[in-house]
């Protein structure tokens, strides 16, 4: 069963629950954009990714790419479909005019992204980064770079890459290694970059390398990076020497070349100022967090659509209360199951979907402190949408693999793969542990949790304490504010305090903005008991969820204490 | 890096901390067996291991098992070590002298399984199955049947394969359709199963199957199945029709080939009663159940060593307090993911070696009573083990897999095959949420608890209220009693609720029992702060781990609170 977009839950979230059209509508480069249009574009997108995208998914997998020599191959099928998707206009729908894109709100792109992951992750993945390389180039790029590569990565037409990794260099971009030295107009650039998803591949006709490397007066440490545009092709139709000298072997994203790439004196290009590469690349690697968290809700939903499937049509045994064999969706485990993913999905969309309006406001609101909260928003929540909702992903996933019993062991079902596939978004545009780090220790303690505090209580203004779900909703955020309080004092005498509890934390808030978005869910939708598609998950929250905050306080209460023996 | 045996670890709880030993000199079969003698075969145990089965651990995933015309072939070097492996006499260490065997105790076998499932699970699933085929066959067989075939699977010259699993019948046995119909001096048996391990292969000279079917006047459901025994080559030599169909494509374990069998008018001979297949099945469906927690245990180890040695090698950034670049073992993040699955192998390996032990005094102890509350532990114990740590397996083996960051997603480290391989033992032996059901709903509510507060009774005797982390463990088992109470009086009242709840009751019993473990391990084992082998992971246990208790508590508390809104 390949995977198909179920428009309406999407819908249903970003009109009825998030009111989007008319938010968007008031941003002015979006006034003409009305509640039709996005209708419209999303029914599109959906029919070209059920139609060229999902059947893709497990040839994908099962023959993936290849490598011969310094060539690779993507799957049968991939090229065809990616150059339909460039053609489509689908890379560019949120690009500015402009620049040959469609001036579409980012929320639209992001319905896509979703969709496109669960189709197919590894086709995904080529596209992946465009965006991020698009508006990195934009903000950085000198006029001369920009008009000879903006448009075609605008389009799509070329591909792009984000080449951060090194052997040695990880996490830890500061130990960065490859050299950039000045030649004519350019630079050439030296070194090797691991993890390179899409470094050579035969998608396009070009790919647009961004190279993050050393000038040879450049300080050690991360403040010693400049940014680079290296081509595959150059611009006189020359190859560049950047040579795909492998590609990994992996547990799962078949579909997606994940190259070691040699830069042998490649010509390069600088992108922004010396030395300032990782501030223009964080414009990319915040758009990938981004996308990252889509991959994950998109991921989930095409797992439980498969386990939800199998279970309304196998039987096993009798459910309780029942007589004869059951369907095992009838099971409580099985239902259990399904449902907490759900749960899962429905409100991860709203926080997804909610983070891309935030970005067009961040950009194009008219009132200064808006476009301030916005941006607040957008650098708090993004870190938790990628780490909490690809953790789940991958551990749902492996829920609904359970749901099919010994068939989802097979590859047969194709849940398996999905499982395979999502594991590896809680390790790359930064692991899920330094997510936690980055919203704890670098977003939360520095202003004492001033920003987070101020989020919630904007959240906080709509909720009605008289009310049970929105009064625990008060509650957590009341607990998450405190708690920051708590550890940005106790910060001050223990620094590694909070590496010790940045993941209890990132979870907590997770958590907390789960039980919002699902406050916003229920008060938008029929709660008729016979319909039970908001029903169902608004129960599994509650029941099977939430308590998994008090555990993390109690988690995070109990290393306070080691701190302050008396005060937590 | 290959697996590697850790004796010392192991004998620290079999000898320190449990006091086997001496426990098991008590026993008539063993009173030869001292510490001196168990020791020395663990030593020879852990080369074996060590020399022939940790090296063909990643040829087994690359390479598998190969499918051609109904022939099996496995991965190079599998028929080699098999080979070795019973002509060394490992396969009947624990069974009787009579039939061949060593007659040591089982808890030496145990610890054999676990090394060996670390080492290579996939080659591990070939002699996996050889002792509960052992004792299916020793106490329910006929003279004539164990004389042909009961010493060429206590020693493993043959391989013995358990056939349930049907298209249409997979948790459900009751639905079993293989026919067998009488026929000279035995049976003639017809049908599919699937999900075979070791169905066909080239391990052994010959297979012995163990099969469920329907007599032609059997009634319908599980009370109509017998249990058959029919082997790949006739005593007279002649091939049996019992054709592979073809092998699964899995997410690992490709080192074991799981079978498509038809068996087209097979001879076979009833093993036991008519009918009552499933009882005489059960006796090697719970040595199995053991043998998967082993698994679960063995594969955490695995994978904790691999990812411990990593971390302890690689450096990326500043670990909070150091100063340049750190060990990524000095990250907080880093640390807890480590110490959490050691905690769990250490606390495992407690309760399964004690498993094991009750297992010998359940059937040799002199005294009845005791023989009793073995059997109660045993009965009880397993599935905790089962579910519980094969659980742990996957997602504590996917925490290491994060450990490695990028390079834990590709091949070359062999952590991500460990996470492929160990899903399977979250469903196979009857799905993690069957174990829970036969705990709650089969074993503890029907007595009201009883069996289960028997035990933690006793376990209680030997605690120190004083102390605590020992009055932590008494109020845990306390709420434990409590909740079977509690559940008990609920279910007579609705008997779905046990259902929604049975994963989360299982959970809680076995963070009881892991607590309680641990306090037997601190209590044997130095505590000096300089050595961290024991403390580390004790902390662990306390800060990380056995937070989850309360939250479980909660979960089904709120359950209660459905069918008794004022009681709970």
């Amino acid at each position: 069963m390949d995977f198909q977009p179920r428009l309406d839950d999407i819908q249903h979230i970003l009109t009825a629950v998030l009111d989007t059209p008319a938010q968007l509508q008031a941003l002015p480069p979006f006034a003409e954009v009305d509640a039709d249009l996005m209708q419209q574009v999303q029914e599109e997108a959906g029919k070209f990714v059920a139609s060229e995208i999902a059947p893709l998914q497990r040839i994908g997998d099962e023959t993936g790419c290849r490598f011969d020599a310094g060539v690779v191959t993507a799957p049968p099928g991939f090229r065809q479909a990616y150059q339909a998707f460039w053609q489509g206009g689908w890379p560019s729908l949120a690009c500015a005019t402009e620049d040959g894109g469609q001036g579409l709100p980012a929320v639209l792109e992001a319905v896509l992204y979703e969709m496109l992951s669960a189709a197919n992750h590894g086709w995904t993945m080529a596209p992946g980064l465009l965006h991020g390389a698009y508006e990195c180039l934009k903000h950085h790029g000198s006029e001369e770079l920009k008009a000879r590569y903006l448009g075609k990565i605008a389009t799509g037409e070329w591909l792009a890459t984000m080449c951060l990794t090194e052997p040695h260099a990880g996490s830890d971009l500061g130990l960065v290694r490859t050299k950039a030295t000045p030649q004519g107009d350019g630079y050439r650039v030296s070194g090797t970059k691991i993890f390179i998803s899409g470094g050579e591949h035969d998608l396009t006709d070009n790919i647009v390398h961004l190279v993050l490397a050393r000038l040879p007066d450049a300080p050690a440490g991360p403040k010693g990076l400049s940014l680079f545009l290296a081509p595959k092709f150059l611009p006189d139709g020359s190859r560049n020497p950047i040579v795909c000298e492998r590609i990994e072997e992996k547990m799962g994203l078949h579909g997606s070349p994940t190259c070691v790439m040699r830069f042998d004196d490649a010509t390069g290009w600088l992108v922004g100022e010396p030395n300032r590469g990782l501030n223009a690349m964080f414009v990319m690697m915040n758009a990938a967090r981004m996308h990252v968290g889509l991959q994950g809700i998109g991921l989930l939903e095409a797992a439980w659509q498969k386990a939800s499937a199998y279970a309304q049509e196998r039987r096993q045994m009798r459910a309780p209360g029942a007589s004869g064999t059951s369907l095992i969706a009838e099971h409580p485990a099985i239902q259990r199951m399904l449902d907490t993913q759900r749960a899962w999905i429905d409100g991860g969309r709203v926080l997804a979907y909610r983070t891309a309006v935030e970005l067009d406001i961040a950009k194009h609101h008219a009132d200064a402190t808006r476009r301030e909260s916005a941006q607040r928003w957008c650098s708090l929540v993004t870190p938790v949408l990628k780490s909490a909702w690809t953790h789940q992903a991958f551990h749902g996933g492996s829920e609904c693999l359970q749901v099919f019993g010994g068939h989802g062991y097979v590859r047969e079902w194709g849940i398996e793969q999905i499982v395979r596939d999502a594991r590896v978004a809680m390790i790359y545009e930064g692991t899920n542990e330094i997510q936690a780090i980055d919203l704890l220790v670098r977003k939360v303690l520095p202003d004492g949790g001033a920003a987070l505090s101020a989020l919630l209580q904007e959240l906080t203004e709509a909720l009605d304490a008289q009310q049970p779900a929105q009064a625990a909703v008060l509650q957590r955020f009341g607990a998450v504010r405190d708690l920051a309080a708590q550890l940005s004092r106790a910060n001050a005498q223990q620094a590694e305090l909070a590496y010790w509890v940045a993941d209890d934390f990132l979870r907590a808030v997770a958590l907390a903005l789960l039980g919002w978005a699902w406050t916003r869910i229920e008060a938008a939708s029929p709660v008729d008991t016979a319909a039970t598609r908001w029903t169902a998950p608004a129960r599994a929250l509650k029941d099977w969820i939430l308590p998994e905050f008090d555990m993390r306080l109690q988690i995070i209460r109990g290393q306070l204490e080691r701190v302050h023996p008396a005060q937590a």
